[in-house]
């Protein structure tokens, strides 16, 4: 399967405009706080949602408007999460129908999204100001989608986008996706806000489908802090004007549409934890020869999790026994006998820990490999076939400073 | 049952001495690397140990020697883990007989115990110079416990220990603990290194079940930094010599016995965590009216672990979401929607969630709140009678500087 990168994130695909404005959920009014994400025809969608027990109260809204499989817009506020708010599902409903009435469009389907502070009182005023300039000025393309994408940022330091190209039945198909989060980043059975938009023609099934056996291999397997937001949300639009003989079961189609998916999914995993509050460094961790996927995945994840192991690569330390001890306290019955450790990045690779024991290496190599920005830890764990892949980024004196006063 | 404070820690109860030497783990010569524990008669005793599949090769060596529940002497090496060393098993052995012959004990009676860097070549010249020295300067008392209590520390910023006194069948009798520990601290299904004794005269059975039942709801409820240690070991040494009857079997004696030990653990709980790597503040946490008892130590984890809300501390910023995001994301099927929290501490009590949304408070009070070192975080489920708490830190630059360059 071939895929090429292409501009326009969340407008790249046929048939979707974006827009972001500044309404007042946030006091400065150079930062826009309101995105609307809209298609030319009404498409298949679906969603994937926080596993945390407090929800954001638009889930509640995206679930019930999400029960046919069906919708046109995504409508998302940052600066304030709309959790915990006792007139929140109200605030919810009603700015979708501030929404529907503005695009023409049913109430049912437009998905709201919110982020932000949790519990912090908010009324409909904004997002009455907002909806109608946003929907005035909904463009396609890499303006569009831009303006999208810095709408829903949060402590971000850039907005987030990205898409590719593939074909299905001989049809080129575009998929992109616009995602915001860099604090209380840990999805788990979910992920943070990210909105996927595809031309290709998909049954609402199979998205769904798509988007469960995708997220668990990408997003789940994100931690900044390990903090599991109330509001994480994934959401995918199918509107398919691509013309491709629609994908309704599985198959090649299906598994390329996947295949494409995942290439989106992997980007946006590594971007999120690249740009992690605080973050100076983005950490990989890819497990390879795991007893089984499961084990693998935990693993990756438990390493670039440790905020020890992170302290130290933000210190640049070789301090494999960090690694070596998060590898140990990952859940589950394995061998660690046989694991084996590479630092790696950009300035070469150094072999740090053979058979659980320490390698010879030279510390003034590792301390080049770290002053790298990019990092791989390579696990070889040598006890079976399965591998896994975690993203995670080092603890840094921002990180605190950022988290110490994120109200004020 | 009635306790009373006494001091002496580890040399607090008859018959204990103990002492602490340099002998070349750690550069610096001003810093104590060596600490021994000596009973005048052999005890009954127990240990439990960090559920880490990386174990420390001291571990090995004191589950050898507590095969026939008895001991004499304890053992313990800072500036080297003695994990991920080839040699390990070799070098534990080797240190105890080096004690057993300074000593004139059985070699299988010494229980040794290390903590440092993970995965640093070691050999036994430190051991052979510290331990006749540590030997020749066993002091009971105040003196020899501190001694022994500042060998053992590591990023500690000062030694810990403690000690009550109790009645058991109308004997007097004494229970006592030092213990390390301020990084890499979350302890699960076992603890950091800490080392209790006691004159009571009690089985190594009785003993084994106590220390089983009072870790979960202690030690188990501590949290640093979530990264469970190579090397958590808690040993309990039980001389006899105050004279009571001995305890064999469960009853008042075995109840009171628990009752001084959970007292003990409690407090040392509090002192690691507030002591935590750059720590300046103690988080305590504590949830009442839970489903059942598991529900209510894991809520109370998830608060004091949740390293936004450990920020939101450092900061003063009384940021009541992030409770509840934590809360929201502890595993388990339970229900968050009459939950109310209380942030307290010697300041007053401010009252900023109710049934799971805002309560009005004042964000002046909040912050006087926060001032104090001593954080009380109060959670009511209103779900059920259970209760749990849990001993956590707050999360400031100090510790990103501390493990930032931890080996240099």
């Amino acid at each position: 399967m071939e895929f090429k990168e292409v501009t326009g994130g969340v407008c790249a695909a046929k048939g979707f405009q974006a827009a972001g404005v500044h309404c007042g959920f946030r006091a400065n009014p150079n930062k826009k706080d309101l995105a609307l994400i809209v298609a030319d025809v009404r498409c298949t969608a679906a969603g994937m949602y926080t596993s945390n027990k407090v929800k954001g109260a638009p889930i509640t809204v995206d679930k019930a408007h999400l029960t046919d499989g069906h919708a046109q817009a995504i409508l998302v506020n940052s600066g304030n999460a709309n959790t915990c708010a006792a007139n929140g599902i109200d605030l919810a409903n009603e700015c979708c129908r501030l929404a529907a009435g503005a695009l023409g469009l049913k109430e049912e389907d437009i998905l709201p999204s919110s982020t932000g502070v949790i519990g912090q009182p908010m009324t409909i005023d904004p997002f009455a100001k907002g909806i109608p300039e946003a929907a005035a000025q909904l463009a396609g393309g890499e303006a569009g989608s831009t303006a999208a994408a810095q709408a829903i940022m949060t402590t971000d330091t850039y907005p987030k986008q990205y898409a590719l190209q593939f074909t299905l039945g001989g049809k080129t198909c575009t998929l992109g996706a616009i995602g915001k989060g860099s604090g209380m980043i840990a999805p788990n059975l979910a992920t943070l806000l990210t909105f996927y938009t595809t031309d290709a023609a998909i049954s609402a099934e199979m998205l769904d489908k798509a988007i469960h056996q995708v997220v668990p291999a990408t997003y789940n397997q994100l931690s900044v802090d390990l903090d599991t937001s109330t509001n994480d949300t994934l959401l995918i639009l199918a509107n398919g004007l691509a013309g491709n003989e629609p994908v309704t079961a599985e198959g090649e189609d299906y598994d390329n549409f996947v295949a494409a998916l995942t290439a989106i999914a992997e980007h946006m995993a590594a971007l999120h934890a690249s740009d992690g509050e605080g973050a100076s460094h983005l950490i990989t961790c890819q497990v390879s020869h795991a007893k089984d996927k499961a084990t693998a995945r935990a693993i990756a994840k438990s390493v670039v999790c440790s905020n020890l192991f992170k302290a130290a690569v933000f210190g640049r330390d070789a301090n494999w026994g960090r690694i070596l001890c998060a590898i140990g306290y990952t859940q589950g019955d394995f061998s660690v006998d046989r694991c084996c450790v590479w630092l790696e990045s950009a300035a070469g690779s150094v072999y740090v820990c053979e058979n659980a024991a320490y390698h010879p290496y030279s510390e003034e190599e590792a301390s080049k490999v770290l002053a790298e920005h990019d990092i791989l830890v390579r696990v070889d764990m040598g006890d079976g076939e399965a591998e896994g892949k975690a993203w995670g980024c080092d603890l840094t004196y921002d990180y605190v400073k950022i988290n110490g006063d994120y109200r004020s």
